[in-house]
């Protein structure tokens, strides 16, 4: 009770934001930044009536942020009201979801005049916008990546992936990488390898593993082999284009791939652009490319895991892969896809895509009207606004912003991510690298949040704050968010 | 080209509906119901450059319903119409999903008003939707099946099962139904039993099929055995309360149990209660409640999949699984539940909810606010509209009519089925059983389709026109499709 008591003072003081101090320092409370957007008032039940039913009536499975989670009421672009009326700068965006922001008006209104024509129709029967939208999506593809199969989420997506390289290659092996994070089903939860994720149950066979190439936290990488604005503050000795840490990783996916798979053969690798769940982890350069040519030498196709890094958050390029300077063979999508409309979409060359014709396969909901209009309208908004460049311009400000935090915390350990696909990892020493403990990670975290920004929180540590916003956000809302973030952090070094 | 300018005439007829002639003999062209609505003029793409866009651009897995699928442009209750404004009665509803008819008016301004307020927040907040629906949808179920976990599709829906089954009692082994179709997931795959949907992959080991208990094709059953207003024609001894033909069925899975699995132990049992992709088959009455005592015995849990026969649909009860009077452990909803939204669920006990603890688990989109909202108002329209009732009446009403086509045409071999989810199967010799030729199913199919009449087909060897339209439709949509299909049934028998 204490803590919902909390809450509402807290409402109190957002709803006059007029009142706040100015003043940036380390100490005082950073000024919110404006919106000119007037929420509903909340009707809905209590919150402890929320929480109660939650409990009784959802899965224990699903876990909350913070331990009073937040009651998202409305949303409007990049921020959020809660049911007292407070309002939150969204920085996690529903896990990377809200690309283009909250409701947005142009994609309502095209959602709305779809729902008056038709919700559903299934592939069964023709509709214009499936087609309309799998063209505008390979417009937007390197090579032959042109065929589409819409799912219902990125999980269904990966998960039929795996079933495409295996069908395709005449092989079992698919290799991916730990710390990734593909999804929940039978089959994923066997290749996501964070071991809070998964479930004691024998795995679907033939999923490897090969070392997490993380320059920061891995034996190899320091400051020179990462693509992003900050690097790992560790010394190296690489030269542009000759990096030895991806050189001593690729030699352990070599290990792997020579010891465990059988002669020359393998089904497929599969990777995320940069790690999702696993906490931003960024992969040093050129690794991408290496692995990609070892396992297509040996037969096997690649897939890159777009859930996260697609549709212009890394800011440079509209998908992760190309920071890579890769052209995969299979391409799987999801979240920013339709702003929070359930999508995935897994995209191919024709060859590959032919495989799927030895049997029949559907998708009750894929490619539905509704999904494919929203997801049109998605491509649309971020081609207009931009929101490529401005998660480039904005993401490479907050980065550099936040590797000053660095600078100033101790518990800073690594800031990394490119454009708006950013990690902070909090760790007790930055010699040792040993995670801060959770309850110091949650302290911080529930700070920024009472302070008015929403986070998130992951890594294979659960000590690395994410921050992946909506793409509309602006460099006064990323100010504020680093404001917030160094008030959270002083707190954190005052209370030890 | 033949063909569209075949279906331009078509529609140019189906404009003018008063122009036909209102006589309901076999031969001539029976009347449509009159709407009281006018669809907007279709401005999209021509019919060839979407169908040449899908073969180019959508994965080549995708089917179609008849050679020259129609092409849905907009929907209205149980109607909808092409891009030439030709309209058809839907009688199958996007695969058993409309359920409360297309772009209904009070779920699409319950939509329209959360998409103003919120699409997507995830589970990782708070929403009032997810509880408030999770708490009405719990008080439709009976016993202590009250926990939800809220997905996308019926596959994940089925995949999230079957883990927990596994979880929960410690073991590996699920029994299936041959010809069951639970999805399309690696491990549904494997579950489901009907070999044009299965793919040359490995499959997750511990799946188990059982004989498939059909009264019409199995070796047992007669005009006693099944619970529907159409029996199968062929004698049998049974008498109420006393089935021989289940209890020969039971003999079968009991054989499958002894031989195959651990001794005394299983993870679980899984059926539809009316099986929908393998073409409406019925078990004979008692089996499944027999089935889930064997399986109890052994410490296995009890899975309904009730993806296709929930909400009402089959009249007598709101669940598929109440007509063979049992309560699962876990029941599996998707396609009515949101009436095409996507959206899938998994309701269970707070015993076998709890095993989703021991690690952690999510799902981006799952429970997200416009799917809730939208699967909530669903709920309140199949109450106000008594589409329960409907369905029953309507329902009983079209076996019954449907009934009488078998005593009139050969090629009727059977009619099955409860309510509004009706299976009518199409042979070649009515003593043998022999399946219609597939080319003659297509000709009568497509010849219901042109007469203005949308229905599915499928069942193990495809002969099986599938008839599950919105629970919306009336006794005169009802009779309006039985003339239709005699006419397509006189037709075919003129052409032999």
């Amino acid at each position: 009770m204490e803590s919902l008591r909390h809450i509402d003072r807290l409402a109190m003081r957002s709803v006059s934001p007029w009142l706040h101090c100015a003043r940036t320092s380390s100490t005082s409370v950073p000024r919110m930044p404006d919106v000119d957007f007037k929420p509903q008032k909340y009707k809905g039940p209590s919150y402890e009536d929320t929480l109660k039913v939650r409990k009784e009536r959802l899965s224990p499975a699903l876990f909350h942020f913070h331990q009073q989670p937040v009651l998202i009421h409305q949303g409007h672009k990049q921020w959020v009201w809660d049911s007292n009326g407070k309002r939150y700068l969204d920085m996690i965006a529903g896990i990377v979801t809200v690309g283009v922001g909250h409701c947005h008006p142009k994609l309502n209104d095209a959602a709305f005049e779809q729902m008056k024509k038709v919700w559903h129709t299934t592939t069964v029967f023709l509709n214009p916008t499936v087609q309309e939208y799998a063209e505008k999506l390979g417009s937007k593809l390197p090579g032959n990546l042109k065929v589409c199969y819409f799912t219902n989420s990125g999980g269904e997506a990966n998960d039929l992936a795996i079933m495409m390289a295996r069908l395709y290659t005449g092989c079992y092996d698919i290799v991916g990488l730990r710390s990734c994070y593909h999804g929940m089903s039978a089959l994923l939860m066997g290749l996501t390898a964070l071991g809070n994720w998964r479930f004691n149950l024998p795995i679907n066979s033939g999923l490897h593993h090969a070392m997490n190439p993380d320059p920061y936290r891995g034996p190899w990488g320091g400051k020179n082999c990462r693509d992003s604005p900050v690097q790992v503050d560790r010394q190296c000795s690489c030269k542009p284009n000759e990096c030895k840490a991806k050189d001593e990783y690729i030699k352990q996916l070599e290990d792997l791939v020579i010891t465990t798979l059988p002669k020359n053969r393998v089904a497929g690798f599969i990777a995320e652009s940069i790690q999702g769940a696993g906490g931003a982890t960024q992969f040093p350069k050129g690794y991408l490319k290496e692995a990609y040519k070892m396992i297509r030498a040996r037969g096997g196709v690649c897939i890159a895991d777009e859930v996260q890094t697609g549709f212009g958050r890394t800011g440079e390029h509209f998908w992760g892969f190309e920071m890579h300077d890769v052209v995969p063979d299979i391409v799987v999508m999801a979240k920013s896809i339709a702003n929070g409309f359930p999508m995935g979409a897994v995209v191919t060359t024709p060859e590959i895509a032919q495989v799927m014709t030895q049997a029949q396969h559907f998708n009750t909901y894929g490619g539905n009207p509704i999904a494919c209009t929203a997801a049109s309208t998605v491509l649309d908004i971020i081609d207009e606004e931009k929101l490529q460049a401005n998660s480039l311009t904005v993401g490479t400000h907050l980065l550099r912003r936040l590797g000053q935090l660095r600078e100033e915390f101790s518990v800073v350990g690594d800031v990394r991510g490119k454009g708006l696909m950013i990690g902070v990892e909090l760790v007790a020493d930055k010699e040792t690298k040993t995670p801060l403990a959770a309850e110091d990670v949650a302290g911080i975290w529930d700070n920024v949040r009472d302070l008015g920004v929403l986070i998130g929180k992951g890594g294979l540590h659960g000590n690395v704050l994410r921050v992946k916003p909506p793409m509309c956000i602006t460099k006064e809302d990323a100010d504020f968010f680093v404001d917030v973030l160094r008030v959270a952090l002083t707190k954190h070094k005052g209370n030890k």
